[in-house]
């Protein structure tokens, strides 16, 4: 027994991702492995779609947002001519960073360090001090692959993106179209570190068997039936299981009117751009996550004429998921930042029109998804914590973490086409 | 000359384990090598008895206390038939932590992400939406090896544990049974931080040339003769000896009217589990740590009838070293944190029956070790910056460190033992 | 396509020197990297020349600094014969650091854990409970090469220092030594912390084109006429540069009637120890970096005569740069902490007979590199983040960035020069 072979081997994924039991949460690397973060960073976050961004964080031209990914930071700014266009946040001079604010609204992009200057399109308009046969031509900024979506924007930082999301897009926007996203404003915006590894913060948001005790203010939404056939129904559980038939009803009569797609569509781990849509009927008041399922903004959102409008809930690979309601919705995002360490933010839109104190209240409009994320904040930790531990071993799923697995599924399925020639 | 022969070769561990030089403090990247580190962590902390907590800590059914070592996390928990029981503090689940305390009691051990719930014996019991196949059985929290011995409980990490805490336990146990510290209270615990290698922290503690000039408090209990022989007595010390000899004389006679041993035994570096026992008679009033020697708690613990009864000083490979007074018995274990960070335990314990602020005030009783550690830690820290800096060499130890120098011989033995197949 | 060939391969620092571009910044690992950090540990700063202090720092037998370079701590004493002298600042018994403190005065060195003693020549003069074999004479304080050059003091940690220290003193000396540095007295000293790896601190301070915009308070002092030869002079910019002739001509003369060597000398990349001098008169009253060019102290320097002096610009690879007015010295070390860290002391020096709140007054004497620092902090700090983007590529160097290119031809050769046997 060599030391070489006792102490750290070099990790090798390649019999990691191999031996990987299905029906079994993943090995320990995965979540805490340096080099598997690195694997990760490029296999994952440099050659997919990652939702980024809504449309209304940026509606008029030169608005911008800094997106970091890792040691990535893309400017994504709309351009004169509306635009949205994404570029390395990196002067093409000695590689200053440009923009160092979160968000902001500017003319041209200049360059704080000797004024390298910009067009919001990515031209370099102007540096000092060149010799002749300088070529501004051949130092524009460097340019970060860009696609909306129904208003919500994605890039992709690899040279190669995924050619599905036309496909996806085609399925989704059915979907998403009636919310009319790009007619929102931004009423609120939380970013929140996690210190857990960001497939767990996926896994986390990808099953609700840790609801019922978590969450408290979450399941008031939502019918308590998770996971229930009608053959499960009891005695006691009847007439929730009636509220829950009628809210259907009502919901797919809504859809159904206004011709808005209503059936489910499971796409998670058998395409590159991994989704899941589903539409599912709220209980209580049944419109929105306001007290009681009561709305927690006036006006509704985009074509929809139905304050009792369910929840447009969409999943996305890698980073991402969504929650569509008739007055408001809530779009979050996951991005890695090291091995135990992610970022999620979440940005609650409500229509372009609705006034602030007058048609709804940040704290009413954000109080149940800041409650849960503080809370999915702490099982993270609790379960990085746990898998960082020696001690711990892979555990089975359950019968109601299908879309956990369905994660995984996908994303070692990413890695294995990574690595595979 | 290649880049790779240039720039941080490999630590080649064999070649430093062959070329250490007895007598010489270690080299440096014993103290300072991230893989130094991890081999400690495989060869030493995975591997051997580790003093870990009091009896008293837990005194009932459901009481647990958790301790961390490296990234293990450890539950000792006492189980319904009042056993001690040790386990990983991983859920078999997706791998959450589960007690996120450093103590308590519990009625179960229940796991705060999804309710999987084990009996404190470690039996899961319960555990949501399972399949048919589900086998409980073979899901239960996972064991790690436990002892107690005479009060002071002991886990191993590794499968096998040593085997001669059997042997060691029939040695300590004539020694530490007459303080009874099944039948005392934790009074007071403190948890410090060092920044410096666990080792440079267990060979702070094997000598104390340094304590005539860092801990004023502490060497008012012992007599000013560390490293004397009779021989060296002169004229000045020469009443101080008699004293010295006056207090043996009523220590041994104590000891032996009692029919408690009284003699030293040193096995530092010459078995598995090192060990050294010694009873010192104490300095002023005689009893305790207490100004001039004064006891510090009014109830005697034990069997002990006679306050003037030394300070009995047990030290152990490869992390703990304990004080057990008349009135009152100071545990201490260190356990590492990183290659520059360790934690050191500080608990006192008095008579389970001895009241706080009737018996014993907890500034008086803590007074000198708390202010001895704070002294120490500084020299920790003196030291692991030093040893980092690339102009330290090991130098020589003195005559009267040769404590130190057994537990660098038996951390070298243990090391060599581990890399031979 | 091997995972070990797709992740983090191990930096090829030698395939980076030799594709290294001229003209275009480097790349991004030798700002990033922590091997490359290594390398500029082991090839640069443990083997060069490095201005560590001035002698007004210590100006009496037993006065000291401590110097971190790195993990090394150098002390730099001057001894009973005023003789300035450097050690490791590492116990020869078990390692212990032996001062903490950043300055200060000692009769001896005594390390606090055992109390060794060294003399301040490093010889060790006590230790205790030493066999009879122990020989003190092999056990003094590790040297540290050192040398000082006009009231500068620079050490080598290195065994073999550059053998050219010696011609550069002989060039610097007569520019040096009318400022009588050996009678200041130090006014102020400032360490800042920088975000940014220790050449982009470097490259920060060789070129002056993000002046205009970054240091407004610093610009006011100098003619606005960087990098424009008389041909590029348009009719608005004529009496700039009427009156910035008349300094010229009056520096000039200042110089010549006092025998003091007037012209530049630009070694910085043609040898082993790098400078370049340069005398700039200033603008506005011309004198200082006070207000409208006027002087912050009462005393000139040495044998200064004529406070309308100009700035004696000294500039010296790797590590330091200095300004040498009429009435006072700024004196800055840049020193590596870590691949994105560093930190840059500041030492503002005037005539040992000067007052403070008389002759000058902090605030003002250390007000215009005070605000610089900060303005400069902020831009390597934006230019680390940059360079550690994956979205970095090198750029090209304007015209007026000749003094960053040598820098970095001359690190570059440096680095050869270590690595090529």
């Amino acid at each position: 027994m060599t030391l070489s072979n006792i102490l750290a081997p070099s990790t090798d994924t390649d019999a990691l991702i191999d031996r990987r039991a299905v029906g079994y949460s993943l090995e320990a690397p995965f979540y805490t492995d340096p080099q598997i973060f690195d694997l990760d960073m490029a296999a994952i976050f440099a050659r997919h779609w990652l939702f980024s961004a809504a449309e209304a964080e940026i509606p008029d031209p030169g608005d911008f947002v800094t997106v970091d990914i890792g040691a990535y930071s893309v400017i994504i700014v709309r351009d004169d001519d509306e635009e949205v266009r994404a570029f390395h946040n990196v002067c093409r001079h000695r590689g200053s960073r440009i923009l160092q604010q979160a968000c902001g609204s500017v003319g041209n992009l200049v360059c704080p360090y000797h004024q390298w200057t910009y067009r919001v399109d990515g031209e370099l308009v102007y540096a000092e001090s060149q010799p002749p046969e300088f070529d501004r031509s051949r130092l524009g900024l460097r340019p970060v692959h860009v696609r909306t979506l129904a208003g919500l924007i994605f890039i992709c930082l690899g040279d190669e993106p995924p050619g599905d999301l036309d496909e996806v897009a085609a399925v989704l926007e059915p979907y998403l179209s009636p919310y009319g996203l790009a007619d929102t404003k931004v009423a609120h915006q939380v970013d929140l570190v996690e210190e857990g590894n960001w497939k767990l913060v996926m896994e986390n948001n990808r099953e609700c068997q840790h609801c019922d005790t978590a969450h408290p203010e979450l399941i008031t939404a939502y019918f308590p039936l998770f996971g229930y056939s009608e053959n499960d129904i009891t005695p006691r559980l009847r007439p929730v299981f009636e509220r829950y038939r009628a809210a259907q009803d009502h919901l797919s009569n809504a859809c159904s009117v206004t011709g808005f797609p209503r059936d489910e569509r499971r796409e998670l781990d058998t395409r590159i751009t991994g989704f899941q849509v589903s539409h599912l009927p709220l209980d209580g008041g049944g419109a929105s996550f306001g007290a009681d399922g009561n709305p927690v903004s006036r006006k509704l959102l985009g074509d929809i004429e139905d304050e009792r409008f369910g929840d447009l809930s969409i999943h996305m690979q890698p980073n991402a998921w969504f929650h569509m309601l008739s007055d408001h919705a809530v779009v979050f995002r996951v991005l890695p930042v090291a091995p135990g360490r992610s970022v999620v933010r979440t940005t609650w839109l409500v229509h372009a029109d609705a006034q602030e104190g007058v048609d709804y209240d940040v704290d009413n409009l954000t109080a149940v998804w800041n409650a849960t994320n503080l809370q999915d904040r702490d099982l993270v930790a609790g379960a990085q914590r746990g898998v960082t531990d020696p001690g711990y071993v892979p555990g089975p799923y359950s019968m109601v973490e299908g879309d956990v697995e369905s994660f995984v599924n996908w994303y070692v399925g990413r890695l294995r086409t990574y690595l595979t020639p």
